[in-house]
């Protein structure tokens, strides 16, 4: 039933384009999804691409270019000129996808393509939707929607649904509006269904509707659909007038890319990659982390030379070193992913800063404890330190203190930062992790040298 | 027009709940959201919870028990006798729902639950629905479903519609079938609408329809409804009868869950939760992981005593013993969170094992280069080394070795467990990266007595 991309299919897709056979590569692809021919596309190199591309019709070319990654579909559009960008592909878009589209062509395309486009109320509606922030739900949304006003009747409405849902894929919700267009109440298909055709829409909608501003950021979109199990979130202006409507599958979009640029943050990667990139590409989102890695652990080098002389004091020093640092970088990593969870998923909990610091206190005081303990033990037990008998406290005394610290510090940086309006899970990343672990050495140089 | 929970809000309804001023509290609840409802409960206290829960009416009720979180849910069900659960709530959900909250009560609870069920189809499908695995798409799907018969007209379709839909909150699709029962294709009410009533359904449907069969993984429904913007997906026994759907909303939760599952593996936290839990429930899930840390941080003193020779002859080598460790750690993760990404995201890529090692080994190869010449050229312009002049080329060799291991070590591991049928995001766990680092040491003091 459902498409499943081969090596064989491919190779054999090569060969047809080889030989030039354009009637059977058409045939192959006629029932195909355009989300497969996105694959497909994606597997064969950029010559190849092109020729299977320039095979499809006008709806389908369309729908596969939405598809297709953002870099090829530059690549693909660079190829094109204006007037066709506009009519053969933009034509068939709703607004919203229109709006991604050109919104990633070169700034003097992109005058140059809506100028193309034939269907003035298109042209209009895109126009608008460029004026919004892109991180807005103005910016995501679409124009396209049904909407009906609240004096007509069951049957009215019947008909004009008819008749404006000619252009949008999927209708989900159609919203009742004022004679002025303000948005007043939101109605299901299946109660026009259920109803008698003279029954008055006033007397059938729901006026419970759930709607957000056009200058409402993209997180909180996403956090309403999902909490409020919305397939489709109505968008007014200021005024309460109806502008536009976000579907539920680029809400699946935001809540992907929001989790992976968290992930991305935490595993020390700048960018959008994947194994089947260049190794160039691969490299230049993976370096910029690891400079500061090294800059951290040279500031580490630092901290030891700097406190030589606990060294020479006390040698054996030395074989806690990894332990100390590691278990910083761990407990602080753990704080802040708890907190930039808790942010992202907007949980309300009402603690103040301190109330969260003081809990926080609470469970690094358990782990603290456990730690050194453990560690307290192994060390008496097996004799480790050698001839220097302090270090077994000392190793415990240090890991307490910084376990302590390293879960303030990763509760409050994140905290911190989403106050300061900065994406908090940049705590999690190998900035924070790296100074963990310098400090944890410095606190253990320290301790050794002063204390004991 | 949205609700907002503000501490106002709470501060005052405590204070009602405690005057037992029941009629005003169930007026300020009516016109909220189930969704809504659940939050405030999830603020006040078990008692205060349970004495609003109780004002709730029966539709209502049931709503805000699907929204509250499972261990709230369990605590809260536990005080009702089953036939009160069955007829007060589960009469009211749809039968997914029912049987999430099913299986999480009490064996015995269970079947008394289900032996109370009056409506005898419901409690049919709830037993059939519990067959299956949770994890499967059976597990998750609906039985709640329109259906019509392919040879039907659309005046028939729309007017059993009418009557099989009065117990599904949303249509989105209506699902076409063949006498026996088997799924043929899809509609959209769309084209109910716009076509004339004697219309025949089988010149209208559309028969390209995507389906997964009930024992499909739920990874694979998410990925499919993802793939092709589905808001619904039919699921069908192994002969190709429609047996239920899967919705959005549901598909949303298993991104969100996924996502989080891999963002606690990489932060080393092993459950779910917030910042709002106990301490200690805090504590439990922190702890194993780092226990996992601390052992490994004991093999690394293992590794440095064992090689104490080496910091003999070359004391300032201990200088770099954080930075080799963490620059380890570093780019195994980075490796390892690559990897888990892309076969999360099911990405076709056709690349061989070797394949992707050797892509791999090639961003190694620059990453270890740039990584060793630059702290070369810090220790040769600095002298950091001091005395021990072997050191600065000491340190960069181990780099640039311990880089290009850890990479390779990092793509090898989460494609070896996800081959082996274990969750690849293990990899990007503490587990690995306290591997690394070990072995990070490992390498630089080997080098250091055997090379220099």
């Amino acid at each position: 039933m459902q498409f499943e991309l081969t090596k064989e299919y491919i190779e054999n897709l090569k060969e047809l384009i080889e030989l030039n056979k354009e009637d059977v590569i058409k045939q192959s692809l006629v029932d195909l999804h355009s989300a497969d021919i996105a694959d497909i596309l994606e597997v064969l190199n950029t010559k190849e691409a092109m020729s299977v591309y320039l095979l499809l019709e006008g709806d389908t070319a369309s729908d596969v270019l939405l598809e297709i990654p953002v870099d090829d579909r530059r690549r693909f559009l660079a190829q094109f000129p204006s007037d066709v960008i506009a009519r053969q592909y933009i034509e068939f878009m709703d607004s919203d996808d229109a709006v991604d589209v050109i919104s990633e062509l070169p700034d003097d395309k992109k005058e140059e393509v809506i100028a193309y486009i034939d269907d003035e109320e298109q042209a209009e509606d895109i126009t608008e939707l460029l004026s919004y922030d892109e991180d807005s739900a103005g910016g995501i949304m679409a124009a396209e929607l049904v909407a009906v006003n609240e004096n007509w009747s069951v049957q009215i409405c019947l008909k004009e649904i008819g008749r404006q849902a000619e252009d949008i894929d999927e209708i989900y919700y159609v919203y009742v509006v004022s004679d002025n267009e303000k948005l007043k109440g939101v109605l299901s298909l299946k109660k026009l269904i259920q109803y008698p055709t003279q029954t008055l829409i006033s007397n059938i909608y729901n006026k419970e509707v759930i709607s957000i501003e056009t200058h409402g950021a993209r997180e909180d979109v996403a956090q309403m659909m999902e909490k409020y199990d919305l397939v489709a979130l109505p968008v007014v202006d200021n005024e309460g007038h109806l502008k536009g409507r976000i579907t539920i599958d680029d809400v699946v979009d935001i809540i992907r890319e929001e989790a992976e640029k968290d992930y991305q943050m935490m595993s020390g990667i700048t960018g959008d990659v994947e194994l089947s990139d260049s190794v160039l590409s691969i490299t230049k989102v993976r370096l910029p982390w690891l400079l500061i890695g090294l800059v951290g652990g040279i500031l580490g080098a630092f901290v030891i030379s700097g406190n030589e002389g606990a060294l020479e004091r006390i040698p054996n020093m030395v074989f806690f070193i990894p332990l100390i640092g590691a278990m910083a970088g761990n407990v602080g990593v753990q704080s802040s992913s708890i907190v930039v969870q808790g942010l992202a998923s907007g949980a309300n909990d009402f603690q103040s800063l301190t109330g969260k610091l003081f809990k926080e206190l609470g469970v690094a005081l358990i782990v603290a404890f456990v730690l050194a303990s453990l560690i307290l033990i192994f060390n008496l037990m097996f004799n480790f330190a050698g001839s220097d008998g302090n270090l077994a406290y000392i190793v415990s005394f240090s890991l307490f203190i910084v376990v302590i610290f390293a879960s303030l510090f990763g509760t409050f940086i994140p905290l911190f930062l989403n106050r300061l309006k900065v994406d908090p899970a940049l705590a999690t990343g190998p900035f924070i992790t790296t100074m963990n672990d310098i400090f944890g050495l410095l606190v253990y140089m320290l301790i050794a040298q002063f204390l004991f």
